[in-house]
């Protein structure tokens, strides 16, 4: 079985006025940020607001005050966070904030959370939490120690779904799917209408998608190789009463899921099918309220042991 | 936070009456098979069937045609299975496996699992297993592949609790602790009457015991620490109708436990205040159903954001 981590590492950067526009760094600069993470770009979609850089390895975002990157795999995000703090005063970083998702596989990723952010705070002055418990479903966050105020509608959520099942995902694993057929399993005409698309399908399997909308962006990441899949979906929209989490959940119908929170007010109420394990929240001093829920569908109970080597029994 | 694994690696072996007596081997012997875990022998009791060695990492149970090795830490378990393979031929082994249980910090650890087999497989034909999820409590063996036909009350259960709570916890976690107050708190009198004696308590926390009556064992080990807090026990005793489960998770009142079993029934039904969310099973072709169930408490929901590095918020 070939194993790869879908799990993100994600930064997120604020800039002052005074600095100017990040979008004007140019796609040269941005090129250099993505290859010290050991990524590419692989396609770009531009708006009156953002650059949206479809990344060989997820997504990069910029605005003319703000970028965030995503990178999965393996991929070491914290060398570009690194890179960029080279070229960017710390006068003029307002807010900064480097995560890490839930891995299946931790000890293959060429560096641990602490190892990040031991070489970040070198430069950077911060505080780290972990959300969620160690032995269970967790997200690591460190944030620069400086208060910010974020605007109004200033807000991001992360729906992180694993052990997708069902049509969907079967589709997701199966050979000549298309780009047209992953758009219509995802309902993106529903979820995301107006919004300019660009997405990717990869070999053997995965997909990627960046969408934009005047300054609202939403990405959708897919790896769906069973026993480790893992689709991610992330968005500055308003979720609350958009129904968005309810189809995402119905197209995917994932075993476990969490849902971070930004300054986002879309808890999802547990149900007679699905369970809140974990939840916990903390306002951070950075200026956003953060929030970690944890769920488990009760079909996600019955399971079969896996074979790793050797001969079936 | 210093930080250390409880969770441990285990090996079991059984070998052929023509190999003669394992306990005849001696000390010394098992004294470098436990170095090569790097560990060490901190005491030892013996009865007429078994040595039990209690080691500054865990526990070596030894009879005269089996034994079954308990390390936890940052041991090198595989490394003290190989040197035993160095001296007792294949054809003698009829029966081996060898266990990783669900860690905290996998990344930490000087070898993976499948590192482990690697180099196991290498000595010995076997197949490997995980039961459980990637992502959630797993459990993983390893056994060798020849047939083995058990004898009736040959059964061993594991009970591993991870977040332990309460008045047992505060006082594990206590200055000043004595062996006699936690003989008191795991209500040893109850669970192992007439059973013979050896614990420890280490520096600055942490208890090990051994327990041994006629050809029976029992096993704890603990590791209290706050956010990585873990306790093992494993006996086998048949636990169906006992009661020691119900007063383990009473005394201790762990957050979420693992309960494994090979050819043991003692499954914990769901109630109102915890629920089983995942179980698996397996006819192992080496003789042993194996059985591994993960538990969550529901009062284990509600969690602190943990701050890792940096300034209270």
């Amino acid at each position: 079985m070939m194993f790869f981590e879908g799990s993100e590492k994600k930064i997120e950067v604020i800039t002052s006025t005074e600095f100017g526009s990040l979008r004007a760094l140019g796609k040269d600069f941005w090129t250099k940020v993505v290859a010290h993470a050991c990524a590419e770009i692989l396609d770009t979609i531009s708006n009156e607001h953002c650059d949206a850089y479809l990344l060989s390895e997820s997504s990069l975002f910029v605005w003319d005050d703000r970028f965030l990157m995503l990178t999965c795999g393996t991929t070491t995000l914290a060398e570009a966070f690194l890179y960029f703090c080279d070229h960017v005063s710390d006068k003029n970083i307002l807010f900064a904030s480097y995560q890490r998702k839930n891995e299946y596989l931790s000890h293959l990723q060429k560096s641990s959370f602490q190892e990040d952010i031991d070489r970040i705070s070198e430069r950077l002055d911060g505080t780290a939490y972990r959300l969620g418990n160690l032995d269970s479903h967790h997200n690591y966050i460190f944030h620069l120690n400086k208060p910010y105020q974020p605007e109004q509608g200033d807000t991001t959520s992360e729906l992180l779904m694993y052990h997708i099942k069902g049509e969907g995902a079967d589709y997701l694993r199966s050979e000549g799917q298309t780009l047209e057929g992953v758009r219509k399993l995802l309902c993106l005409d529903q979820i995301l209408p107006g919004f300019e698309i660009r997405d990717w399908l990869f070999e053997p399997f995965g997909y990627s998608l960046n969408a934009i909308k005047g300054d609202r962006y939403a990405t959708f990441h897919i790896t769906p190789q069973e026993e480790s899949s893992y689709v991610s979906f992330e968005t500055n929209l308003e979720l609350e009463d958009s129904g968005i989490l309810e189809i995402m959940l119905d197209a995917l119908k994932p075993g476990s899921w969490d849902l971070i929170g930004f300054n986002a007010l879309a808890p999802l109420l547990e149900n007679e099918r699905f369970t809140c394990l974990a939840e916990s929240k903390i306002a951070l001093p950075c200026g956003y309220d953060m929030t970690f829920n944890h769920y488990q569908h009760g079909e996600h109970k019955v399971i079969a042991a896996e074979r790793l080597t050797g001969k079936a029994a």
